[in-house]
């Protein structure tokens, strides 16, 4: 078996497609889509990051602002700023891209965003809704454009089994948490580093979801044959035969498009789709103000 | 094999034993913790709720405040109460009985609690905190008390197969994320009504939770052979060879013992516990003020 690929390029173009006729709509009726971002620190995963959704914005006609700062801002620096743009009507959506320097507490940060403008939806009250499976608040960007890819890829949940390895806040947690809600129905597995033989829980798996940060773990022996797989992993690995001395890898070993019968690439699959999810956030968060 | 019971009488009078000395302290600072619980309407089973609550703030010497609404209370009328104890700087818990009279949503109403003294844990950035396992939050009563339960009948959790039976947000998701985060370990999965063979799902749990709702669900079929079973059930059966018309049956059905290594009784197993984190919280919350 040759697994199809879930296209995360088409899938979040086609989602930016239905999201410029409401920011056309929104327009008419005078309101500019406006997404603030706040970086701090020379990162360099993080500028292109930044500059990735700053394009989409452009793409799209929301208005961006981007807010640079320097590596040696203190917490109180950022605190004031984000309560700025809490209080600026002209801003829909606030972002300050993780991570934070060392000295600078992100969740305390985090805490402070105007949750309505919360885009990245980090905000406790914000992951409180996924747990209330409420749909008035925003949802984490890339949990959220995993159930987009899976929607848009005609892949059934209902009563599936669906495992998710990672149990981060942003990713792990909320993708459990999307998949075991009531419409989606999946019956969810969250895997971890403390799973004793990770191999068969996820053998078990129907669709699984994997967000690790470890390149190529997820081994073909891990599928069961015909799987759904989407990889959320966007890891660095060393690579001399690049220009620029990396090449990008995600968790999932390229071997497993030999035994699941669908599986989304990196890049090209959830990364593109996190950004189209964050223009989704901020479409939302402005046709609020209607 | 019969299984061992795993006693949430003893549990929780152990529990609330260590509170005394807290509540002790807190006295000798001039603190008494004070729970206001409000109660809309005359649904039997939320005044036998209601009052054991009472009767625990009694044993340990919490000050306890009744509010007793009529059926034909308003949203309106609700929400200034809650506000009114918000600001009430002498409460230090406030819990509103569910479920309210139809007309007021109870979501909203959970919203408008300062999350601080949001006791039952229901408060959205209090299970956002959850997912973000903080441990800065109320946590949920149920979910908490069966994690104490687990710890006190010395359960190993890390590494083993947990599986919750029931999505509420505020008894099987919350369960789920608790059992799932750091610290707990568990490999969790999340059982609910559109689960396809919920019977093999739940064979492969070590630990099995069920809060379904449901009498005596959980058949000795369901359970693999050794087992830890907690019952969150509490249902109320026809019975009339019981003087007050019914009995109390749980989620479990009795044959499980046959099975289970250690099993939760229904009385006397998630209730009484359920009422020993609902005073942790309010001490908790009235420690804030220290």
């Amino acid at each position: 078996m040759t697994a199809e690929v879930i296209d995360g390029v088409a899938c979040a173009a086609s989602i930016e497609s239905s999201l410029q006729i409401r920011i056309d709509s929104l327009k008419q009726q005078g309101i500019i889509p406006h997404l603030a971002v706040v970086i701090v620190g020379e990162d360099p995963a993080s500028h292109v990051y930044v500059r990735a959704k700053q394009r989409a914005c452009e793409r799209l006609g929301i208005n961006s602002t981007r807010i640079d700062l320097p590596e040696e801002t203190s917490f109180e620096q950022l605190a004031e700023i984000v309560q700025d743009l809490n209080t600026d009507d002209s801003v829909h959506g606030i972002l300050v891209q993780s991570p934070l320097p060392n000295g600078i507490n992100e969740l305390a940060i985090t805490d402070m965003i105007e949750p309505s403008k919360d885009v990245d939806g980090f905000h406790p009250v914000n992951l409180g809704r996924l747990v209330q499976s409420r749909d008035d608040g925003q949802i984490p960007c890339t949990p959220y454009g995993v159930m987009e890819l899976l929607h848009w890829a005609g892949i059934e949940l209902t009563g599936k089994r669906a495992v998710v390895i990672g149990r981060s806040f942003n990713v792990g947690m909320s993708q459990a948490l999307l998949l075991a809600q009531k419409g989606a129905d999946a019956t969810v597995t969250i895997v971890h580093s403390k799973t004793q033989n990770p191999e068969e829980v996820c053998k078990e798996a129907d669709i699984l979801i994997a967000a690790v940060g470890v390149p190529e773990m997820v081994l073909a022996s891990w599928i069961k044959p015909g799987a759904v797989v989407i990889d959320v992993g966007v890891n660095r690995v060393e690579d001399s035969s690049k220009e620029r001395g990396y090449r990008l890898a995600g968790d999932v070993h390229p071997d497993v498009a030999d035994v699941a019968s669908a599986l989304s690439p990196v890049p090209g699959g959830v990364g593109p789709m996190t950004i189209a999810m964050l223009m989704s956030n901020t479409v939302r968060s402005s046709e609020k103000k209607l």
